[in-house]
């Protein structure tokens, strides 16, 4: 007997099967919405959107939940779990995500935070966190400043995110370095105005050294900073190392490609191996990115931004322009004749919580065997009714793999 | 990654933010139940509920399942369920849950077991385990005569309870005494006739002192209800100590507050940390109780009883006519405007079964973030096809946290 139920993917990768079918993952960010108080409609529900009602019409639908009942997903999150990974065993820290945001290379071993420019008075207490959000382009000239900073033993890399955002990275020199340093460090940013930051401090012995060098950048950002406020400081926190993720495409023998404009979603597919297409910055160069490269790969990761962005900006209207948008770019991916398409996202971005929520996600799986279910339209409530049920993220590539034929059967 | 899925308790926590939101769970004990034959309608079915199935319309709704597929929850796992503790990870042991029952004030360190009157012939061997269920009365004045024992280093605390049930209570004398007692013991009821009452054993050597205080006990108590035929002898089992349950109102940084004029389920809310109101006898007297104490608290577990005493008497119609009458409190309830209320119970009583049953039981949660379903009617068939889906029952109080804004969230 098996002490505990196997992770799914564990599950799943002795069952894989070569195959030539071809498999499209279409994500929405941000899709599942709420309803409009005043229409007791969702955005889903207040749109045109026929392309996706015929799709869902012939596929088999349900609802995703990408973490538990209740939990609100990051983007991390949300994206392993569309990819098959366990969030709650898999966990991607703020540094490492940050770092992914702005497409660092990082390197197994790093240790990657999340910097704060801050402001502090002259007795080194926080005034401002955020040093007044100043400008991207100040930003990239006082990170300049930050990596004239030298430590012993490590490369110091320092890149600017965005604002008051910037990425550290360490990286030890040398073949044995990436055992010197550990990301078990505490954070530098007490959360908390008129307090001074916070000496970051180890919290595992093997930590001491990192802690130590962290520390000392620390000190010399300070001195380097002295006259630049607001930003006369830093905070640094979230300090995490490369997950060691399963390989998506040794998992599922699939050859992967990631088609998205934005870069933290290209450094998620990245982070579990999957090719990461060159392509525009608008949804028609990424389908035109998808036709290009139809022959070369076996999945494909297409993102779609503008749904989480009008949900973010609590904007209903423009949540519902971009999902017609989508719906018109339906056709098109059809027309490359996917042995399996499935429509979902990565989680809810409500307009009427002007933030990402905690509520289930539609999805459809489409393909000659999915079966067929009451479905008719591709909204939450409809979704709800689908032969998928409410399932966990994790359990939708095992979904897609039978779909695809790509899965042999378990037991004998 | 991390080697298994966390406990959701462990998940929950480091999320949990600062609100003024209000939320009110109402349990109806027993809720769910089973179609009658006869019309194929169970009692949620039967009844009119126009105030619940509005309510239905409005909320998000599903199913519970309180331990796991056929497993049937007794009063305890029912609760902790509710109240967001996996029941299979935190068990009460029975001698607890009965001290519970009569509001027993239970220490850290103190052994509770369930003790039994049972009828011994001249030989010793039990012929009737429940001494002939004698009166409340008696079962009052022959606890008395076992008050008189005396045994060295421990109090010896003994409760009547109803007809020929008791409380037995060993507590250590001293500040070390807690260390002293075990309750790894086993039972002296052999749950068979003709046989003598067991010796109680030590099922760990440091328990070994405790099991001959208890034989003292029993002993001494046969002795002095020598006389007492058919109350001649007693049972003890169900030992165990009251559980170190993570804190509730900790927990989820609620104020919380459980109103129930049942000691059991008082007990059970005492048991999580939740403040118990004192209050009346009648559910309209608990609802006095809600209003009364509104501004103070921000999380309201209310109690109605109704529904599970009619189904354990095997009445379908009184069950039904308990669900109308609560049915016509709810829109006392949504006067109060909680920001999150939420209706759902402990487990089934299915009249037809005239016990606890297995079966998943209805639950809605309404909020204005809670999304639409399809479901308009609060019935065990509706709520099945709801969007929450059928959720194991520690899921529900992340979904009511997030529901009252008060959960960030997860990853990046």
């Amino acid at each position: 007997m098996i002490d505990r139920e196997p992770p799914m993917l564990d599950v799943i990768a002795p069952l894989v099967i070569p195959n030539t079918t071809k498999i499209v993952l279409v994500s929405l960010d941000g899709l599942g919405g709420l309803p409009r108080p005043e229409t007791g409609r969702s955005e889903l529900e207040t749109a045109r959107l026929p392309n996706l009602s015929q799709l869902a019409s012939e596929a088999a639908c349900g609802l995703i939940r990408h973490v538990a009942p209740g939990i609100t997903p990051g983007s991390g999150p949300g994206h392993l779990g569309l990819f098959g990974y366990d969030p709650l065993r898999f966990q991607v820290g703020r540094g490492v995500l940050e770092a992914l945001g702005i497409e660092f290379d990082l390197r197994p071993g790093d240790i990657a935070a999340r910097g704060n420019f801050c402001t502090v008075d002259r007795a080194g207490r926080i005034t401002d966190r955020r040093a007044g959000r100043i400008s991207t382009d100040l930003c990239v000239r006082l990170t300049e400043r930050l990596r004239t900073i030298r430590l012993p033993g490590v490369e110091v890399l320092v890149e600017p995110v965005k604002e008051h955002r910037f990425v550290l990275v360490l990286r030890a020199r040398g073949r044995a370095g990436a055992a010197k340093l550990s990301a078990q460090l505490s954070e530098s940013d007490p959360q908390l105005l008129d307090k001074p930051p916070l000496t970051i401090k180890a919290l595992h012995p093997k930590a001491k050294a990192t802690a130590a060098l962290v520390n000392k950048f620390v000190a010399e950002a300070r001195r380097l900073l002295a006259d630049a406020t607001p930003a006369n400081m830093v905070l640094v926190r979230g300090f995490d190392q490369s997950p060691q993720l399963p390989r998506f495409p040794e998992v599922y023998g699939l050859r992967s490609a990631a088609i998205a404009a934005y870069p933290m979603y290209r450094g998620l597919a990245r982070v579990v191996g999957m090719e990461v297409l060159k392509t525009g910055s608008t949804f028609a160069e990424e389908l035109a990115t998808l036709r290009d490269h139809w022959d070369a790969y076996d999945f494909f990761f297409v993102h779609y931004k503008d749904t989480d962005k009008a949900g973010e900006d609590g904007d209903f209207d423009a949540k519902v322009d971009a999902l017609e948008r989508l719906d018109r770019a339906i056709p098109e991916i059809r027309a490359l004749k996917p042995d399996v398409l499935i429509v979902s996202g990565d989680h809810a971005t409500p307009s009427i919580l002007a933030a990402h929520g905690w509520q289930p996600v539609p999805v459809l799986v489409w393909s000659r065997y999915c079966g067929a279910d009451v479905v008719t339209a591709f909204t939450e409530r409809a979704c709800g009714a689908g032969s998928l049920g409410v399932i966990p993220a994790q359990h939708l590539m095992p979904l897609v793999m039978a779909n695809a034929l790509r899965l042999t059967k378990f037991g004998a």
